[in-house]
């Protein structure tokens, strides 16, 4: 049965200070929890639906958390989605570990998304490309805020990040970093590459002064209209597309 | 004065029924009123804060609308907008009017894209690249949505909409139609196009079945990874970017 503390508790883990604090957040709708359940994550608690217990019995059984039958409106009242008729579960969270790109990798940097729908969207554009590591400067939006999960539609189970100081991890690193601006080179003219790193700037600000020396080159997304910018996530999901085909096929 | 009739009309056209009815939508936050300010759209009412008026006063001395002074407070009671120390502007709306594709020219198709916010971007995608003309289908989010109007980021005043029958339209034109599906052409393979429409489908459903007639060839973003799809403002931005390199150059 589901009791206050425990209503309580998933309540406190909207908020990154106590996601910090418990080192678990919650995933909810029925198409995240599925990934999530097929995922190496760790999942404490699941709060299911009759419904959704019934329908993934095969993939529930076998596994070792508390589950607990809930109502929608129950789920609906402790989640963020206005409508779940599904399931919400809290998780434990990996902890913040260092990777580093291989050759013929591409890395996404975010400096400074602060937009919780624009990382989970960029997350979601990272896994339909293939890339599997994401470098997130410290102000950049929490990877498990409630929001993020929700917009990376499940991709959150197949992305590793690394919060970290851009700067230094770049510079250790050693790859060339392409640093989206709205006055580089032509990300249509561009030759074949072989690695790297494409560095996205904040929403408002673009890229940090401070980084401009990490940058090997300036890249451009080209306009042939009126607009002046794009969104962050979208510029993510064009220069994916056009940094895939600069790659060697592997 | 900002009287209390006026605070009840601009109230009800947050709601399609009394847009409709009047013939009028609104328009908020300094860089959409700007940029509405500099458009065709004629501006009935504008609701500024004094730091506005002064800053834009070169812009607005010469226009024949009411003027009327206002708090950060007020504006942010009567629109959308959590904070807007700017303006709100009531506009006029545009009749649906019909249009038909040039040589060598991209349209992009909506076939019931629901949300505005998707609909605001995709706008501002299609201001981006140059495409100047959407054909919307009749269950696609309104395009006088102030979601919509937001999320355009002042490119709603740049693009024309058609509001009709997809399948008709798209038959009368007889103009290439691309549409986006998980299993078409790869774009990354595809040769020289002379012009076209891009059709996107509903964000749950994809395209209607029964406009699979009318499409010429199915597309589809090559996929490096895992995740099933990518949201459909996204995929518009990506089919773009491809479609841009492969018209001949005007």
């Amino acid at each position: 049965m589901l009791s206050k503390n425990t209503v309580k508790f998933i309540k406190t883990l909207h908020q990154k200070k106590y996601r910090s604090e418990h080192k678990k957040f919650f995933v909810e709708g029925e198409k995240s929890v599925l990934e999530l359940l097929s995922s190496d994550f760790n999942t404490e608690i699941l709060l299911a639906t009759d419904t959704f217990l019934d329908k993934n019995y095969s993939l529930i059984e076998k596994k070792n958390f508390e589950v607990i039958p809930v109502t929608q409106k129950q789920l609906e009242s402790i989640g963020q989605y206005r409508s779940n008729d599904a399931a919400l579960a809290v998780v434990e969270m990996k902890p913040n570990s260092w990777f580093e790109p291989t050759d013929h990798e591409l890395v996404i940097a975010l400096d400074d998304v602060r937009d919780p729908g624009n990382l989970g969207t960029i997350i979601r554009i990272a896994d339909w490309y293939g890339i599997d590591k994401l470098l997130l400067s410290k102000q950049t939006a929490d990877f498990y805020n409630p929001k993020v999960i929700q917009s990376s539609m499940g991709s959150f189970t197949r992305v590793h990040f690394y919060y970290a100081d851009l700067g230094d991890t770049l510079a250790k690193w050693g790859r060339p970093v392409y640093g989206a601006f709205l006055d580089g080179e032509n990300i249509h003219e561009m030759k074949q590459i072989e690695s790297g790193v494409i560095l996205m700037g904040n929403e408002s600000n673009g890229i940090s002064e401070n980084l401009e020396k990490a940058i090997s080159q300036k890249v451009t997304i080209p306009s042939f209209g009126h607009a002046e910018s794009l969104n962050v996530a979208i510029a993510t999901a064009v220069l994916c597309d056009n940094f895939k085909r600069l790659l060697p096929a592997s």
